[in-house]
């Protein structure tokens, strides 16, 4: 898990808001995904690749429900201290792409745990896809066991299958995630106290959904991280949107735009523009504050006299330098899977109400059930169901209902981070513990840790470190009172 | 619910030992099921029927999963105390039978708790069927719906629903079930504690899954029955079978043997005596401990030099009078719908790994999953998932593991039933009290009080109020201290 790879939310939020047609499924028979890890069973001594038969349904026992598929996870042994002394388990919860054998936060604290490391992929990414790749993405008929709940019943299997393998049913398992996976990590410890001891949440909106959260909130957030970087920065890209649409109804004025924005190819209308300024904007909100701080510089910096669309392009040119062309779409574009995953998951059940408020830095576009229903049936033939995931997770209310009920989730957030307004951002009780940083960005803290982080970053890591040691000293301690039957 | 209609629980299971065709499906078309509630929508003013539009398969987005079934739900209004002071919410969760509108524990508290009452009916019993009723029965693309994580799902949707009707969200609500509507009444406040804050799980064999519980234990607890009724009774019903199998090999046998037990029909085989023994003997240690004591005086005060045969029908008559014929095997047979619903659940998750051990009352039986599985496949065509109960609820280290999770949970346990060995009888928590009576029996406490209950059983169910007002008090001051966020 990466920044890039974490883009996708940011993606799929970004296409919603700024193109009519939102989610456009175009998912030719002729592409492949290209996958990062080869399908080796040893990438090296230590780091071990599997594949668990998984079972595709587990909620249902009509004939399809016992398709099997295979499911692929990693396992480090590098620094485990072994199934003898219940040496500890973190496992990364896969999320909506490919997973990689790779989590900063976890490779970098596994030998002060002396920790098995364990990633499992999430089902219809990577090379865990329930039905031959391509055909898995076409209807709702074999995307419709594509879905959280599946998701952490297979993290249970897996995981159950794994200690017994390892004979190391007690061993204390801990559970991480971020964005997505930060939900699926609260998730699993919720429903599956049983298996993981504890969850470590980066940076997961689990209060994004029904009303819980105003849906204005993500991009209250952009603003604030502009607004506080610089007002006339702020104001300046306020007021660029009808600057853009105003030269680009001019004659020849898309052209104009093309050449003023030194884009990649020919503009056809100024949406793409838009979205690609769109995209720079939220994605450095989400992911990067300095990089916004380099934009308003560069927009603020520009020229005395510098017209509005100058000092728009400058903040550009600050950020990506002038070397390079602009509305090169694919530098944002996840990769497919990812793409369409996403996609179909904020469909059916992943419901998050992000619309646009009037203070905001873009145009107001308050986020409209029906319409986003509506393409949803267009694109995946599937009809949301927006009150699922409260229905069964929760969220309403939530300090009222697990201050006296579950122990040992750590919620981290950067409150830069838009998503960090879904967050849960205050204690719930002793062991539900938020931890927030005030210029922190989107799960910062499961990223390697690097000799320039700030103070604040090493220093949020460390207490998350220091609660999980808690945990599993905790539960030995009650193991060794034999609390076992 | 009721003692009777408990029964099935006993009799899949004694089918299950005695008959080589353990679950015999013949459910033909023709069939119609007899329910006790009209389908009316007002019994009394006060209390009212509902059916909520309830979406068949909540974990998935195939197209069938979107199918709508009605499903039933009573309200009983008399002695609520409203929306406006958050009056509390009682709710009975169905179990595997037609839901009838009244659970003494329930009925008998309501007062005290200014409580609004609500049976919610379990998916494909009753009225509740998802498809016409005979087809639902069918084969696994129907019936493959019908388990037990669904119908949490059901009851958390209807809750929901129930509550915004009656804009009563913020009134604390408790779930409350006997027997396998115990376990679901302990698994809904674990998987939804946002909807329900506190449970009354009676006689709830949660542990008698995988090898949490040995597989003679059920058995086990009939022989202890027995044994502390009177040894030599036990030790006459040991022999006894020997004895009747010898008689029925004798030419004649089977006719002197229904002379001699006065079976309401000419016996063609030994097993339909053993089976109708059987079943008086197993379902008196459930539901009816001084009945135990009633046969055993019957079986011991046979006249001096009474053979073996002699006394145990001396035991049959001195249960069920001498009036009355016996092998009457309707009298313990319960209403179709349970039998084979029950009978699917057991084959599908609900695998509980039942056998008869040396030291029982009966010959020994291990339970040998090969041929459950393959009867199951045979009667319903579905293969059994063993292990999903404990992957998805848990129940190994169940000490370890809920010390530090979960809250507000009773375990109520009557140790003469035999189930109660699968079930909770220590404290895990502080507010996961399990509350054992030596001389309970299967669910005893839920029943309607009566002023000839023992005080043991007076006092269990005055704990249980007491522990469930405590955890509303609780409730209403984290309300008040404003924990809404």
């Amino acid at each position: 898990m990466n920044k890039t790879s974490l883009l996708h939310l940011l993606f799929i939020l970004c296409f919603f808001v700024t193109t009519t047609n939102s989610l456009p499924i175009s998912y030719s028979k002729g592409k492949t995904i290209k996958y990062k890890n080869p399908r080796t069973l040893d990438l090296d001594e230590n780091l071990r690749t599997y594949f668990y038969d998984q079972i595709l349904d587990h909620f249902d026992y009509v004939p399809e429900s016992y398709t099997i598929f295979k499911q692929r996870y990693f396992v480090n042994f590098k620094y485990w201290g072994g199934a003898n002394s219940s040496a500890p388990i973190l496992v990364c919860l896969g999320d909506e792409q490919e997973m990689e054998p790779y989590l900063g936060f976890m490779d970098d604290n596994a030998a002060s745990f002396q920790a098995l490391l364990v990633y499992i992929e999430h089902r219809y990414y990577g090379r865990s896809v329930p039905f031959e790749s391509m055909e898995a993405y076409k209807n709702t008929s074999t995307l419709g066991y594509f879905n959280s709940a599946q998701a952490l019943a297979d993290y249970a299997a897996v995981l159950i299958h794994l200690k017994d393998t390892l004979q190391a049913q007690m061993s204390p398992l801990i559970v991480i995630g971020g964005s997505y996976g930060g939900m699926l990590a609260t998730w699993f410890r919720l429903k599956y106290p049983h298996i993981a001891i504890g969850a470590l949440a980066s940076s997961a909106p689990l209060l994004y959904f029904d009303k819980i959260t105003p849906q204005t909130a993500y991009f209250d957030v952009v603003a604030r991280d502009f607004k506080a970087a610089s007002k006339s920065c702020y104001k300046f890209i306020r007021s660029s949107w009808s600057g853009i649409d105003h030269l680009a109804s001019q004659p020849s004025g898309l052209s104009m735009l093309s050449k003023r924005f030194n884009s990649c190819y020919p503009l056809e209308k100024s949406d793409e523009l838009k979205d690609y300024l769109f995209s720079i904007y939220i994605s450095t909100a989400q992911y990067n504050y300095s990089a916004v701080m380099v934009i308003c510089e560069g927009i603020d910096g520009a020229a005395f006299g510098s017209d509005i669309l100058s000092r728009i392009y400058g903040g550009v040119v600050a950020y990506h330098g002038s070397n390079t062309c602009t509305v090169n779409s694919d530098k944002y574009t996840p990769v497919e899977e990812t793409f369409y995953g996403w996609g179909w998951q904020r469909c059916s059940e992943m419901v998050m109400p992000i619309g646009i408020g009037k203070s905001s830095l873009f145009p107001p576009k308050p986020f409209n059930f029906t319409s986003f229903a509506a393409q949803c049936k267009k694109d995946y033939g599937v009809s949301p169901r927006p009150h699922w995931v409260t229905t069964y997770y929760g969220g309403q209310n939530i300090k009222l209902v697990l201050k006296r009920f579950a122990s040992n989730i750590i919620f981290s957030n950067g409150l830069r981070d838009p998503y960090s307004s879904g967050g849960v951002l205050n204690n719930l009780s002793d062991s539900l513990i938020a931890l927030s940083t005030v210029n922190g960005s989107h799960a910062m803290d499961l990223d390697p840790a690097n000799e320039n982080d700030p103070e604040w970053l090493v220093d949020q890591r460390k207490k998350e470190v220091d609660i999980i040691h808690g945990w599993i000293t905790e539960y030995y301690v009650d193991l060794a009172a034999g609390l076992l039957w």
